[in-house]
């Protein structure tokens, strides 16, 4: 008889971002007028930048010609786009990684979901709250946790994010093994300065635990004296793997490219305590069941990094940072402390009150659509997360409906 | 301390393509010409059809303008394709397969290696031998296996293909939870029949077992009475998981799609032996680690289905089949028994002697690329596979050169 893997009898009911689209189609129903404004779900609105869109579209050329035609190509992505990742993403920040320490994937939910597998079923897991869920559910399907109570699994070291701490978490107090960090945050949008990073680091040295570093939105960072990747702090490339992602950067949620870094000096420990580089086994996993991603997406993402592509993504992000700096700054003249907005593309906004609550108000009040920062943690509970993914216009409507509103 | 997951270190330590092409390179060293001809990995060469180019253009325009920008789709993939899919894939075969039963990949290869994830950790697993190794090796990283002696994993029922049994395996003699066939086969290019299959449907049915059914070559058969999908025989909604591709259909190795059949009915069972759907499971996994296929190449796939579309593709099928056809011709006449390449683009060669000698010999000799059939598999040895997928040209000089080298 073929058995379930029960670990996913744990996974909580339902989903949050099913449950804002049940609510948001339910006052839809009731109140089609105003149109509602989604500033819910963290995905881009904007075209993909135009030197994209041209190799991509050279890339689609060649697939359909036989001379030029390409079949499988290397699991890890093909070197152009390795090098250049490389090259612009880190060598240009002093950050010491090399093309064969990147694998090209098609998400970072993907890579971010998927790592865990190569570690031993037993570590021990800290992961922040509130936080993106994919860490924890995976974690949880994978089987190192215990049953939800309360809002947390047992089992997980949970890393308490709080207006205390601006929700950059503190060292934790028991051993773990694997350290979930992601900065900027989502859905906090905090950032991580480079000297409370280096904490991080040297813990994970100390310890032999390994940092698994989820850097999807750096690209938006404007403050310069932050770190843009963990590679930039002394000792990373022995503790940590980064996670890196071409949608928030270039517009590519409906395109799919990202990429993960795995430097030849990360170890993990065999059951009799020998080393063993990571590298080797994230490439078996990666060769085994992933086939490499769509070479004309690949062409499209190589286009990031020359000097036009360049261009148009600081563009981009300059877009929705000025829909970030509209948001931040309606939210906190109504009297309502905010987290993030300057170097991220969330605004974190403390609600005094439950967050379903103010999601519910909000949406009733205003039409606009937020994300109950409970959905994301207990740490989250009082909290809503706004994104600044939308046109400036929608953005614009909206922190005027929520000021007449709210003020 | 973090520790591997030290199943990793039982998987063999080479893949068979990788000593194959050190093996191809060395002899390039040594003898440059004539120039090698691949007929070894199964990769397409031939450019994609007109009609997916098109739609692959008309997708990237629409990703190029604010207007017609799409963000994340929907995991599961986009309705458009898979209700294309259910209806010319399943329902005009009267297979009763609905749209919200498949599930958009970008590859058969994930799909295989991912599904086990969802049973739970102690299923006996059966898998043909010889075999693609995927569903062997991600078993193996799951734990699910012992160690690797004498060529086989310890925990492992293996179903032993011959000449005996046409390499179509007859049914396990003790209990399995998990069956994994591949119809036609890679590598052998075996088909199986209608009532063969049935045998396994309904041994399935009365042990509760789950079949995983990769149908990834189903557009190469051309023998009607054969079945192209599992759900054409009766009860197969009840215990059966299909996984296809358009790999090899269209051309797509490069451009990545494929997907995966759970039909409602399909129930696996909790620790207390309750009835759970299948299908809610794999949503979950789908979901939770995966973030959809890139629309552009959604929007190539659905061109498959277009009357322009199924007229290329048969186009391609034809194309390949021509080769096939030649290749098991020669090594007939040659007096190699062979199996496959009236249903399949593998012909498999029994060479009356090792297979890793056959192949150098025949490197040695033509310079023409086969692959092994020990890599596959204990019951691989003694066999080579070919494959058709190449340009007349090089598989017409491929011939030539073996007739004349080796009559």
């Amino acid at each position: 008889m073929i058995h379930i893997n029960d670990n996913y009898l744990k996974l909580k009911a339902s989903y949050l971002f099913s449950d804002i689209a049940k609510r948001v189609a339910a006052h839809q129903q009731r109140r089609p007028e105003p149109a509602v404004i989604r500033l819910g779900i963290g995905d881009v609105t904007r075209a993909l930048p135009d030197a994209c869109v041209s190799a991509f579209h050279s890339a689609v050329d060649e697939m359909g010609a036989d001379a030029s035609f390409r079949g499988y190509g290397p699991e890890q992505g093909y070197e152009f786009l390795r090098e250049a990742i490389a090259e612009n993403d880190f060598q240009a920040r002093g950050a010491d990684i090399n093309a064969d320490e990147i694998f090209v994937s098609d998400g970072a939910k993907c890579d971010t979901g998927n790592i865990q597998e190569i570690f031993d079923g037993r570590s021990r897991i800290a992961i922040p709250d509130p936080v993106y869920p994919v860490y924890l559910d995976t974690n949880v399907m994978a089987g190192r946790t215990g049953d939800y109570r309360n809002g947390r699994y047992e089992g997980i070291v949970y890393l308490d994010g709080s207006a205390d701490n601006g929700f950059v978490p503190d060292l934790p107090e028991e051993p773990v093994d694997l350290i979930y960090l992601c900065f900027p945050n989502n859905p906090t949008g905090a950032t991580i300065t480079k000297s409370q990073l280096k904490a991080w680091v040297d813990y994970a040295v100390a310890s032999k635990a390994i940092i698994l570093y989820d850097a999807a939105y750096e690209a938006f960072i404007r403050d310069d004296t932050l770190p843009r990747s963990i590679y930039e702090i002394d000792g990373a490339r022995q503790v940590a793997i980064e996670f890196r992602s071409f949608s928030k950067t270039a517009g590519f949620t409906g395109t799919r490219c990202a990429y993960t870094v795995v430097p030849r000096s990360l170890m993990a420990y065999t059951a009799s305590g020998d080393p063993h580089p990571v590298h080797s086994l994230w490439n078996r996993r990666h060769s085994t069941k992933f086939n490499g991603v769509s070479y004309p997406v690949q062409r499209a993402a190589e286009a990031v990094y020359s000097d036009v592509g360049k261009r148009q993504v600081a563009e981009l992000i300059d877009y929705y940072m000025t829909n970030a700096d509209l948001i931040r700054q309606a939210m906190q003249s109504l009297g309502y402390p905010c987290i993030g907005g300057k170097n991220s593309p969330y605004i974190w906004v403390s609600t005094g009150g439950k967050s379903w609550a103010f999601f519910d108000m909000l949406l009733e009040k205003t039409g606009v659509v937020c994300t109950p920062g409970a959905g994301f943690g207990t740490c989250g509970e009082g909290h809503i997360r706004i994104s600044a993914f939308n046109s400036h216009e929608n953005v614009s409507t909206a922190m005027s409906r929520i000021r007449q509103a709210l003020s």
